[in-house]
């Protein structure tokens, strides 16, 4: 750019302990960097807020290295390139990658693809359902739960983004869909208006043990993991044989402060010969195309919904993200920093 | 048989409480029973002595059912057929299958298939190498770990009978093997006497994560787990993205009286897209002629060596099960109640 812009950006000041604060996070002014060799510098539209992100803020070992102290937050963006220095990306078009909680992102352009918007398409729907979101129940499903017709498949925070996708696209492929929620609200929603065959709420069952086994009194072939926990320890003991645990996720965990053990049932899984795969849709990048053709496909033809929260306002980023931790979110969470 | 013979026999009489005792396992002395249909009357001639009977001594949900108390403790054994009630067995065959300790078994005959000793073969045998001692490293290494050449494997117990036999397969196979087992001598036998790359005392080494990356400096690949515990929670540290581990056994707990919790690094499965599958060897019954085909062209061609320790009488038996836990075996063992 040639005038130099100021613009805000949500900074990683210190590692949190549990919940995040605007004490480990916070919004400061700085001046809009100029992209290197390789780089583009992107004017961000929305931001994805996503569990995975409280993990990269902590120091422990994952698949992305921790967030440096004094580096903005790290999240996937959807923006349009203001400047590029390769020639794959030109000004003004629509990408989406790695960016983070700002206005504006400088980045390695090997970490952003380029958004041909379809008709029908908006930009947002590509931190959604043709995004992470849905791509992730969609490989996670199919490629590592293998589900055949007539298995049933469970799946926790069901009413989310990732989990509403899973027990449709497992309708979709002829199983039985279970899911677990948070609420009666959620539970009647997943249940009346996408199809799923149960749903179990986790806050007002006192056996969960007991629970799964009546929603799914063939036993449990597939498990789509996204909060781990307690609800991970009593679906070990409904596992069939050969069962399949898609490990996408731990939310249960991300905010604590002492270590977590595993599942005390550890056990079932030598017990019931299962397999337990942790799974990252990034693994997948080479058939995205593919993933969202299908995708579209379902959506276009109405077997597939899906529900997305935009919230207006950088400032506000923190709010939402925490809204996720509370299971207070409704469908994929987004902060739109620019129209 | 015509005359009523007297049998001695091991008796579950009630679940043990951590290490077993000869009050829950007792000695007692009753008459022979003769078969049912479709069963038949064996002389048991060598008991199979393994960590997994602890299991089926608890309440605990496994692949068996619990051993009922005032039954004969459950174990494989090889015998000769004294009197059979079904028309593919023959008095004098020797077969093996699932009896009991005890001097005579009868059994369902779907239990138990027949050993047809080749030339230099001898019947024990087929409680080791060319039974599931020998077909779960085979299987569990190949078919679950599915190692590629220049890969590292880890293997705990590299010294026991299974593990010794997984390191001596990954090495014919072009892997790194490395073995982590409980004594010097152990470590020294695997490395020079069994082409092991390198090994690991667990018992005097204070930092296993840093142990286990000294000794696997590309990371390990696949790990054939037999001992859970804080083993496998220092491994799942030192993992390589699309690592598997085979989870066939977890000895380091099977004596304990709490739940035990899962492995505090759980996190890591997801955090390296890595896969457990608790794994059978009894899942792969119908390529166990293959398999035992192929450890006989190793072991005739001297690629893979294996030990076996023959304990004497039945009334040993019990102190034989418990040098299992102690870590004191030197190979397969087994216990010899007829010649």
């Amino acid at each position: 750019m040639s005038d130099p812009t100021i613009q805000r950006r949500l900074i990683l000041e210190r590692r949190p302990q549990g919940t995040v604060t605007n004490e480990d996070v916070v919004l400061h002014e700085a001046l809009v960097d100029s992209p290197g060799d390789g780089q583009i510098l992107i004017r961000n539209h929305f931001l994805s807020i996503d569990p995975a992100i409280r993990d990269w803020m902590s120091e422990r070992p994952s698949y992305l290295p921790p967030i440096r102290i004094g580096d903005p937050v790290r999240s996937t963006v959807i923006g349009q390139v203001v400047e590029s220095r390769v020639s794959r990306f030109r000004p003004g078009q629509l990408v989406v990658g790695i960016g983070g909680w700002e206005e504006y992102s400088v980045a390695d352009a090997g970490q952003f693809s380029l958004v041909e918007l379809k008709p029908g398409d908006e930009a947002q729907h590509y931190l959604s359902i043709y995004g992470a979101v849905g791509l992730t129940p969609y490989f996670g499903l199919l490629e590592v739960g293998k589900p055949k017709p007539g298995e049933t498949v469970l799946v926790s925070a069901a009413a989310g983004a990732v989990g509403s996708l899973v027990g449709q696209i497992a309708k979709i492929k002829g199983c039985r869909a279970v899911g677990i929620a948070g609420s009666d609200e959620k539970c009647r929603w997943i249940v009346e208006d996408l199809g799923f065959d149960a749903a179990i709420n986790y806050r007002t069952e006192t056996d969960m043990v007991a629970s799964i086994a009546r929603a799914c009194p063939q036993g449990v072939d597939v498990y789509f993991d996204n909060v781990g926990g307690q609800i991970l320890d009593a679906t070990l003991l409904n596992l069939n044989k050969d069962a399949r645990v898609v490990f996408c996720g731990a939310i249960s965990s991300y905010n604590s402060t002492e270590p977590v053990p595993g599942p005390y049932n550890f056990w079932q899984i030598l017990a019931r010969s299962a397999t337990i795969e942790g799974y990252l849709v990034s693994d997948y990048l080479d058939q995205f195309p593919q993933g969202i053709a299908q995708m579209r496909e379902w959506v276009g033809t109405g077997r597939l919904q899906f529900r997305e929260q935009v919230i207006d306002g950088l400032e506000n980023t923190l709010d939402a993200f925490n809204l996720l931790f509370e299971g207070r979110n409704e469908g994929k969470l987004m902060v739109r920093v620019a129209p």
